[in-house]
């Protein structure tokens, strides 16, 4: 690509671009959701309970729909902070993207079996959890590797609030992991877990009250703390 | 996020990517509707027929693109006058993005159902009058919440202006409400409904004439109006 | 909406996000046009020669493809020139795109009936022509509006050559009436004639040599012309 | 179009727009992928099973994910540097775009018939070669159009460093049709040889170890080499 040789129009280190095709992306993934629900093939007599009788597709489509639309949210919030995207990003953004815009299939395999065909309900928790940890494994990846090229960041950083950060966005991994073990002992159970899981990050883990056990953690790692500032 | 800790590229309060996310996601659902049109499956000397069967696709085709059509206009008009956007805005807005994003799977049982079957109509207009209700009610909302958040706003914002912009966004939810009860009773007056609440919004709430009842209605909780500029 | 009443970010007069949006729709009708091509379901020794018959299926998307891509070229050819959007423009670009976001349809009928079925060539035909001609009118009702409101372009506009530029997107939607009365004579004369309407279109109504005619249509309803300026 | 008559409210020559348009396509096609892996239709009790029979749509979708992406990565870095788009860069463009947007219906053929049923592998991978020699085909005809056509770019350009870019781009079409070639002889051959031409595209034509035999054949046509800018 002999980039340094050739002129360029604008010098913006990549990462508007980045953002805007991670957006084209997940708008597509979270849109293309909807298509996976079946349109049902009944009697017109049968319509109201064959609709009904959808629901897991339903609650499916909310609980991806949400955690899309929140990894977006996180998304942007990491990348307005970076300035510079080497090759390496890039490509574990592209992982990223990869896993998440795997869900759409993983959550229609999970609407059609979860609840309707109870063998099947295992194997179709297992699917989704697993998607779902890689995505939080996936993201995770960029903030570890940013937390060691902290040059690609927009101004001075302080590691220590990127270890914060990551710490706040580990449990819905831990969940999933605890989910994938769970699928085949009780798949329902898990979705009780992936609820929580979504709440807590659509409350925030900017949410002060809530990871109190993150903070403690990243105490004990982090002694010196340096006043209020780095501390909220 | 530690979001006030880490530096930024650019601090435009996160409308203009939150309008660019929903774009996207509009642009996807809207386009999305013709994928439900089910190609027919028919010997060729059949296909004149089958293609003139479709006119309820075509029609719910045209009902809800138009719809989505002015909910992008609505959502432009709106944010483009937000300047701040915080989490519960965020989270009131990805609402109405999966309600606008279900449309699809809505319009598609409609089509289906509605003529060509008589028993199936009355679910299928009831499942489009709640999609169709509910997002009138999460664009609502966001009106809502901004009323009592005048700061997110670009500048002084008087509350009665947002008082009247909610009244005249209410006529098309109290159709929808008024269809989702008459489904069961006949399904075809539903469409006639769904027509007028199109052209209603088509036309515009900024068109001065049509409220009447709706200026009325200002008028009456509003007794102190400030001169031509805010009636218009 | 209250436009005047509530303060806003930007004063763009509404072409760019017109613009984004249109771009959005045409871009993801485009891609979904692959789609609509059936994957074969044959035993894997034959499926050699089921992709070899799908060859109807990959010139209309060819067509479709190209079309698509044409009018993104020259929808934004248009809006390059407008500053203000008003309400009428708006609903008649939101027709157009209803029209464009409708060929995947059109053209995955054309793709199944056109060449396997014999007696479904026509009316398959006759839908995508009518799809065709719709569009080029859509696109054209775009261009007379404005003729009518020169005062929505960026700078001082000569209304002759906004009736020039209308005269030279007239022959596609000649075209496809032509192929849409064709139709059930002969459906195959309809592709070629199709072929040559896209590449009128690919090579460019700016190109100076071929539409010659339009050029004497023009200066016979143009006597006064003023110069080499508005005569390029 | 009378380009030169209408004013306009920009004068970007095109290639920001394009750049648009294109990233626009190509977020869609990498997100459609998923849509063509078939949502498995058995007992419940053989979901899992099912699950990890679906390996080569999961293999083929990861194959053609990372290509488009780093297509992405490519356009963009070609498109940074130019700054007037022509009607023929305009049409090479699209010509790419169509090749593209065709990968996700080869994808799902070859995820549906590589390794499921033996003798469908052969046209599969054909398919799947021929539809990666293409894209490489167009997209070196865009950096070919260019090298003739240098007052295009954004700043002064040398015409060998555009050639040997080429030459870098060279591999991957190479490799594409090497396997169309051995298609018909071993199919399984032709994945491993797609995995190695993926991982150069990763690792990018850039990293300066790996096409040493590049840089010879370079120069040999290339023996006045001016100092180490240009060498890089």
């Amino acid at each position: 690509m002999v980039r340094s040789v050739l002129p360029e129009r604008s010098s913006d280190g990549g990462s508007a671009r980045l953002e805007a095709f991670s957006d084209g992306i997940l708008a597509i993934a979270i849109t293309l959701l909807v298509i996976e629900i079946r349109i049902p093939s009944v009697n017109g007599s049968h319509l109201g309970a064959a609709l009904r009788h959808l629901w897991p597709s339903y609650l499916a489509y909310g609980l991806s729909f949400t955690t899309i639309g929140f990894v977006w949210v996180a998304h942007h919030s990491m990348f307005r902070r970076v300035r510079d995207v080497d090759r390496l990003l890039l490509i574990l953004n592209l992982g990223l993207m990869l896993c998440v815009a795997f869900l759409p299939f993983s959550t229609a395999v999970l609407a059609r079996y979860s609840f309707t065909e109870s063998s099947g309900a295992a194997p179709a928790a297992e699917l989704y959890s697993i998607n779902m940890l890689v995505i939080g494994l996936a993201f995770m990846s960029l903030w570890v590797y940013l937390s060691f090229h902290l040059s690609l960041f927009v101004g001075d950083v302080d590691k220590r609030t990127i270890q914060r950060t990551i710490l706040r966005a580990a449990p819905p991994p831990v969940v999933y992991a605890l989910t994938a073990a769970l699928s085949f002992v009780n798949a329902k159970v898990c979705y009780v877990l992936w609820v929580l899981a979504t709440l807590y990050v659509a409350i925030g883990p900017a949410a002060r009250k809530i990871p109190v056990w993150v903070d403690a953690a990243v105490k004990s790692m982090d002694e010196e703390d340096r006043g209020p500032g780095s501390a909220k």
